[in-house]
C-alpha cells in the first residue's frame, strides 16, 4: 500500500505557488491596489525560498517588470499560464509524500460550488492548474478528480491529522452524492490523514462555504489558533468549533477578527466588470477579513493585516504561537476585497 | 473490467477541438497566412459540427474577430486556455469510450521528446491542456501521465485495431524506460487495442518521430491509404511499411507525396522568433508534406494542397478511397511551414 503523508505548512519549503491577479470580477480597477499587495507578499515570501507566480500571456510584462530584479536573482520564476483566478491555495495542487516522492494531488475544483452556487461558470483553467503545475514541476501527479476539494478546505499537523469544516466538505456545491465517511474516506485516500477533526463552521460571509483556513490553523502538532468573536451569529459558530476542539483534545489559542467588519468602498464596486453568470459585489457585502488566513512560509509567518485596532493584537499573539519565527505583518485589505486573503494566495512546495 | 474503445476518425463526431495558432517560433510573421489557412479549415470543419478553438487571452479578440460568424451561430465557440503550440492532434485528449461514457485519455505531452529532442522547453501548458479539455466538456477523465504519447501517433480502425510507428513510439525522448511491449500494453490498456500494428517508418524529416498520421492512416476497418514514393530513402520506409501491412492482410493504397519537396521561404525564415531551448528553422530543412494529413470529419475529408502536380491526384485517390464523403481541398503550405498538417491541428470528440 502507498504511503502518503501531507506535511504541515511549517516543515521546510522548496518553493511556493502562486497567480498574478487579474481577474476583473474579483480585481478591481485593473487590480492595482491588490497587485501592490500581492508584490509585497511575493518579496516577503521570496526572502527564503523561491516563487513561481503563474501569469496569463496577456500580463507577462506586467509581471516581469513587477519582480524584475527577483528573477534576476532567481528568486521569482513567471509561469506563462492564464488561470481564471488567483487562489493558487484552492487551485494549485495540494502536495503530499507517496512513499517518500513529492506529488501534487489534482483535486476537480469547480469554483466554490459549480452549478450550484460556484462564483464563476468558465473555471476549466483553473481546474487544469494542477495538473499544469505537476508537469511544470516534474512531479508525480495524484489523479484525484472527480473529488471536489480545495485546498483551502483543509490544514494538516504534518502527523496524519486533518482539520476540516463541514460547512464547506459537506456543501451541495462539492460532493452531493458522497456521504460525510465517503469524503473523509476521500481525505484519507488521496492525504493520507488517519484522524480528520470536522469542525462545524468557518467564517460567516466567506465564499469559499466557510473554508478552515479562514477560521482555524495548526500551529504546532497539537495546537491549532482559533477564529474568535465577531457578530452574535459568528460567535456561537466559533464556541462550536471550540467544542469539538476540546473534545479531540487539541490546545486551542483564541485569535480575535478584525473589531470593524471590512467593506467595499464605492470607487471599489465602480471597479470591477464580471462575466456571465458571475457573482457579483455590493455594498452589503461583509468581507471575510480574518487574521487565521496567515501564511507560515521558511522566511516567517505572514499575517493580513486590516488597518484594525485588533490588527497589532493579532501580531502578538502569533508571535507567541510561533516562537522562533519572524511575524511579518503586510497590510492585505487590497487582497481581502477580491474575496481571500495571504494564506488562499499562496501554495506551498515541501522540500 | 472497464471496456475501452478508440472510435475511427469516420465515426460520427460531436465536435473538433483545435487551437489558435500564436507561437513565434512556429508561425511565422504574426502568423498572418497560418491564421488565414486556420480559419478556412474551422470554417470547413464547422459545416458539420461545433468546433471548439482554443485561444490565450492576448489573442482572445483577434480570434473572436476571425470567427464573429460562426461564434454567433454557435458554430465555433472560443476556449480561454494559453497553449504553448496549436497541435491539438497531439496535446487534447484522445477520446475513447469507457465502459459506453465519452472519456478523454490524457497522456505525458513533451513537445515531441523532451530533454532527448524535444522542440521547445516549456511545454507545460500543452501537457495540462488535456486534463483541460476534460474539464471543460465535462468528461471521464483517464490519467495515462507519465506515459508519453502523441494523439498523432495513433490511428484506431474503430475495432480495437492500431497502426502505430516503432520510429516514433520506440525513439528515446518519449517512454525510454519501457520496452516495445510495455509500450503496447500501455495502448492496450488506454486505447482498447486489441491488436496493434507497428509500421517501422514515418515521413523522413518528420519533426515528430515520424508519426503515423503523416504516413498511413485507415480509410476502412481493413484498408489503409499509405503514404508512397519520395526520395530513394523514403521510398525505401514505405516499402518497409507496406511488408508490415500485406502481413497483416491489411489492404493498402498508395498516395503518392507531393511531388516537389516544400521548403521554407527566406522571408518565412526571417519572420520568426525562437525561445531559449527552441528547435530554429533553416533553408536546407524539408518539410514533411504529406497528403495522408488529411482530416475525416462530418463535413467531408479535409485534404491538405501544396500547389503541387500531385495534388489533384491525392484528391482522386481519396474521393475513391471515401465514397459517399465529400473531399474538400484546402491550400495548406503555410500549415506545413508551422511544422505540422490539417490532421495535426486537429482532434475529434466522438458523438
Amino acid at each position: 500500500m502507498t504511503t502518503l503523508r501531507m506535511p504541515a505548512e511549517w516543515e521546510r519549503h522548496s518553493a511556493t505557488v502562486m497567480i498574478f491577479p487579474e481577474r476583473p470580477g474579483s480585481w478591481c480597477n485593473g487590480g492595482a491596489a491588490a497587485k501592490k499587495a500581492f508584490a509585497e507578499i511575493v518579496k516577503a515570501v521570496s526572502a527564503g525560498e523561491r516563487v513561481y507566480v503563474a501569469v496569463s500571456p496577456s500580463a507577462y510584462e506586467e509581471a516581469k517588470n513587477a519582480f524584475a530584479r527577483e528573477i534576476e536573482s532567481g528568486k521569482v520564476e513567471l509561469w506563462n499560464y492564464a488561470c481564471n483566478d488567483s487562489w493558487a491555495r484552492d487551485t494549485a495542487p495540494t502536495f503530499v509524500y507517496s512513499d517518500g516522492k513529492l506529488s501534487g494531488v489534482d483535486w476537480s475544483f469547480n469554483a466554490w460550488g459549480g452549478d450550484y452556487n460556484g462564483l464563476y461558470r468558465d473555471y476549466a483553467a483553473d481546474d487544469a492548474f494542477a495538473g499544469f503545475c505537476c508537469s511544470r514541476l516534474s512531479l508525480g501527479h495524484i489523479d484525484a478528480k472527480p473529488f471536489v476539494l480545495e485546498g483551502g478546505s483543509v490544514h494538516s499537523n504534518g502527523a496524519g491529522v486533518l482539520i476540516t469544516t463541514e460547512e464547506c466538505l459537506l456543501s451541495r456545491g462539492r460532493n452531493p452524492s458522497l456521504t460525510k465517511s465517503e469524503i473523509e474516506l476521500g481525505l484519507k485516500k488521496f492525504l493520507g490523514a488517519e484522524r480528520v477533526i470536522w469542525l462545524p463552521w468557518g467564517v460567516e460571509d466567506d465564499e469559499t462555504d466557510g473554508h478552515v483556513d479562514n477560521i482555524c490553523a495548526f500551529c504546532s502538532e497539537n495546537s491549532v489558533l482559533l477564529g474568535w468573536g465577531g457578530t452574535k451569529s459568528q460567535l456561537k459558530r466559533c464556541k462550536s468549533n471550540l467544542k469539538v476542539l476540546k473534545k479531540a483534545k487539541i490546545k486551542v489559542i483564541k485569535l480575535p477578527f478584525p473589531a470593524k467588519p471590512v467593506r467595499f468602498t464605492a470607487e471599489e464596486l465602480s471597479g470591477f466588470t464580471y462575466e456571465e453568470g458571475e457573482i457579483t459585489r455590493s455594498a452589503e457585502d461583509n468581507l471575510a477579513a480574518s487574521y487565521v488566513n496567515f501564511y507560515i512560509c521558511n522566511a516567517g509567518v505572514i499575517v493580513p493585516q486590516f488597518g484594525d485596532k485588533n490588527d497589532r493584537k493579532a501580531v502578538r499573539i502569533l508571535s507567541k504561537a510561533f516562537r522562533g519565527k519572524k511575524i511579518i505583518p503586510i497590510y492585505s485589505r487590497d487582497i481581502i476585497v477580491g474575496g481571500g486573503n495571504i494564506h488562499c494566495l499562496t501554495q506551498q512546495i515541501p522540500e
